[in-house]
């Protein structure tokens, strides 16, 4: 892992997605059913769900789902439907069942398993198959802390490892680096829940360059100073960038934050580090504490994005740290709400354009393609 | 009429509708068009066109209609269209009309019978047609108390002896047994609308099965202790669901209630009839008042329900009366609204099951899908 | 120029269009892209656009436009789109640049001609065409102290003499007659916007005929009594409706106005002219002010509508001119949404009809129809 300056070597303009791609419910209607309900996604900390029977109704793509603690202590998830006559087992979005998942509807009852254990007047039937009519479960890691969940209907999901740990490995050269910061052991300390008038795709764009740095993110690039020259981090496979020399800590106004976490590598102080995780996750890591941002696409035009502060357990007044990429957060949002109306005009009919500091954005057009082709 | 204790026979699950034909715009458009433009749909109480000019405007499918009281004491529905340019004739809920209809754009008027009895600046032009420029007429009936009307486009509309007064009379087993509420007698105590975020046919089948009923109406089943046990009345020819030993009368704590209504047989004494009148109208039948729920469907997932409660004319202090289905009501819509967003997804593509005691329901289904055919 | 008293000669009612042409929204994007994208529209005030640097931004058909004055004192507009990520340059509805059009996102910035002068990062880039990167402009022309756009994507636009100016020529006559009102001398008194529930062809018809005036506008056919004979004015050749003996000016009470524009010929005093020009600018002139008329369409049922009162510089006091049209403004967009419901109706499937002294919105209708062909 070696911080080094970035020197791009391609010149040219590359081309963007066509403006259609932003706004066309075809096309959002196409990645809500080959992206989001195929992808892993990530859903809930998992800390959330405090314990057995703790349960949060979160919604991927088009569905909405039931997460679950069970007794056994673990965390399961279930298309958010009863099978009989499909009313919502869950409304609320949080909270707390007794013994079992029961529809409030006709009390038609669920283990927290997702099994058919009970539905007035059916006792005596023997042609009613239980097992048949349990919950739909869907696949379910969980990871950094995090309720990872894919709706992929097929027998397998697409492997965890590769698309999602794989994404994080890709970007700091290993899986060491990341374990490091032992993310699953931090805790919750601020979580802004962000509802974005822009598409999906233009906040991923947005987070996996630093091209507008200098323009709108004056605090960042204080305490960051090479993000004022443009160039993304994520472009160079575990570079990090480095704290300006003012800077005490990754601040609103640089003074100091917090004890580094215990595990760091030395070359991990004092740097920032973004990744992005494929269809809707950027982690932030920094000495003291992780940023983790997590997507809802709701229509062409509209986004939820969900942010968490996590600190070491203990920490208290957290409010300079958290300030400061809550300001980043609203400057990009801002930024995205400010390019959404553009791309219905003929002037985007063909797209933008990249400039070299963001032709890596091209992969992710790609990537995109590749699925809705 | 006997009151028997149900015992199903059919003991197989079987299935729903899929969930796209509570969601899908274009399954709504057809509704509207092959059924609420084509059936006998009840729109008002005829004693709410009150003398001569009394108006009303209702809307049945994407149609407004005006109903109007003619000099004749006759009560008749135009469609609420200028035949001019076009404008809307009466934009008032209700209201009371001079003499004529008379549009307020550019004055064309037409008499409480519709025909164009002037406008402006064509008295001399003898090539207008005024017999060929009134309003639009709809098919129209009284019954119950109730105005009737139907869209049907061809020259004869269904017959309302077989689609309304039948249905009364399959449910009931004869005619008389509901002409000895002599409902049109009665008087309006109250009236509730109720903005519903569900599909109307989710309302209908809620409406017609009782298995909800232990789980979702406890006042309710207090006063009819046999609706616990989940069977439908409305499954049996002539039965009326009883009041339990502890109901003196239809109402929230089981109090009494008032004087049974003059004309009712024996056998129709503390006893419940619900009875449901394709499309849209429910009737509740109880020995001293009638409610009628009227449904307007508005877009897939939102439905608007008018329930009107009858009481003989002078009783007073009529709330703990209509505080029992008013509650049940709200029970009732809130499980529909918790089961309209199960209908988009993937879990219900294929629909969901009725037990023995909803089979009944598969018989709308069927009646449904015949018109759309 | 002469008043004559109108007498017409065709007697049939004539067919309006369907009303599908009023609430579909394929035929509403079709008139985005064939009409209101490719004719000259009337945008803004050219003295609102106060000097170098002052900007306006304004919705044409479905484009964002900025419009802005240069260093040179000219008037340009572009479409509101950075050609970098298409983010919208201006997002106020008006202001002051300092000295470029610099985008927000990455601070691409452009000269007030359009012309990309500057982006960071790429000054060492040969091979980026900055020319080829330069804002979209759109035609442009001032007139009658307005501006005028065309979004028109060929490199010619149509006629403005023909298009424009021809059609005041038409309506009045000659040029001279709208010439010696100079308007383009008069200042902004007051400005209005109404946002109208109807669409935008429902608006013109309405101003285009005067069968209305006696039903809805009790104090404009005060002031002008041949309105109440229902005759538009438009039909005629230079014809301007005569003030009544008893109107002083054109105000809502009669009384006296302020003096008589100086250019003004004496056989257009005490008169009132109304002239449309297609597809969105209505003209009306009196003796002492110009009221313009400017239309966006949004929604095949919604329409923005500006009206501006124009007057000698320092005339002050207005409110008694100003609110006479005011109150016609209220009067005939409350009629167009009464009537917008209507084109949904089975009763407007084949449209309405028009009378004789409404014959010529069929000229309208044609001139709709030729463009959607």
């Amino acid at each position: 892992m070696t911080a080094v300056q970035p020197t791009p070597v391609v010149s040219s303009l590359v081309p963007t997605l066509s403006g259609s791609a932003y706004t066309d419910a075809s096309v959002f209607a196409a990645e809500q059913e080959r992206i989001f309900e195929r992808s892993w996604t990530c859903v809930a900390l998992a800390a959330d769900l405090t314990g057995p029977g703790a349960f949060r109704t979160v919604t991927v793509g088009r569905e909405s789902v039931v997460l679950v603690r069970g007794r056994d202590g673990v965390v399961r998830g279930f298309l958010n439907v009863c099978r009989h006559r499909g009313a919502a087992l869950c409304t609320e979005e949080a909270g707390q069942l007794r013994r079992n998942l029961q529809c409030s509807y006709h009390a038609w009852t669920y283990s927290l398993s997702g099994e058919l254990v009970a539905a007035p007047n059916l006792t005596t039937m023997p042609d009613v198959d239980r097992a048949a009519y349990g919950l739909h479960a869907v696949h379910l890691r969980e990871w950094l802390g995090y309720v990872w969940i894919c709706l992929s209907e097929g027998e397998e999901p697409p492997s965890f490892d590769d698309e999602v740990v794989g994404a994080v490995v890709e970007r700091l050269g290993d899986r060491d680096s990341i374990e490091r910061y032992d993310v699953g052991s931090l805790s919750l300390a601020r979580r802004v829940r962000y509802d974005v008038a822009a598409n999906w795709k233009l906040i991923v764009e947005n987070f996996m360059e630093c091209y507008h740095c200098a323009t709108i993110h004056p605090e960042l690039t204080e305490v960051l100073p090479e993000f004022a020259d443009g160039f993304a981090a994520q472009y160079y496979v575990g570079h990090g960038a480095e704290f300006g020399p003012d800077a005490a800590g990754f601040t609103v106004d640089g003074r100091a934050g917090f004890d580094r976490l215990p595990g760091l590598a030395d070359d991990q102080d004092r740097r920032y580090y973004a990744i992005t995780i494929r269809p809707q996750v950027f982690v932030n890591l920094v000495p003291d504490h992780v940023i983790v941002h997590r997507m809802t696409p709701l229509a062409p035009d509209r986004t939820v994005v969900e942010c968490d502060w996590l600190f070491a357990p203990g920490v208290s007044d957290v409010d300079a740290s958290v300030e400061l990429f809550h300001r980043v957060n609203l400057q990009d949002f801002d930024a995205c709400e400010r390019t959404q109306p553009g791309m219905r005009s003929r002037a985007y009919r063909g797209g933008g354009v990249l400039v070299p500091s963001e032709h890596h954005i091209a992969e992710f057009h790609a990537w995109v393609a590749e699925r809705l082709a």
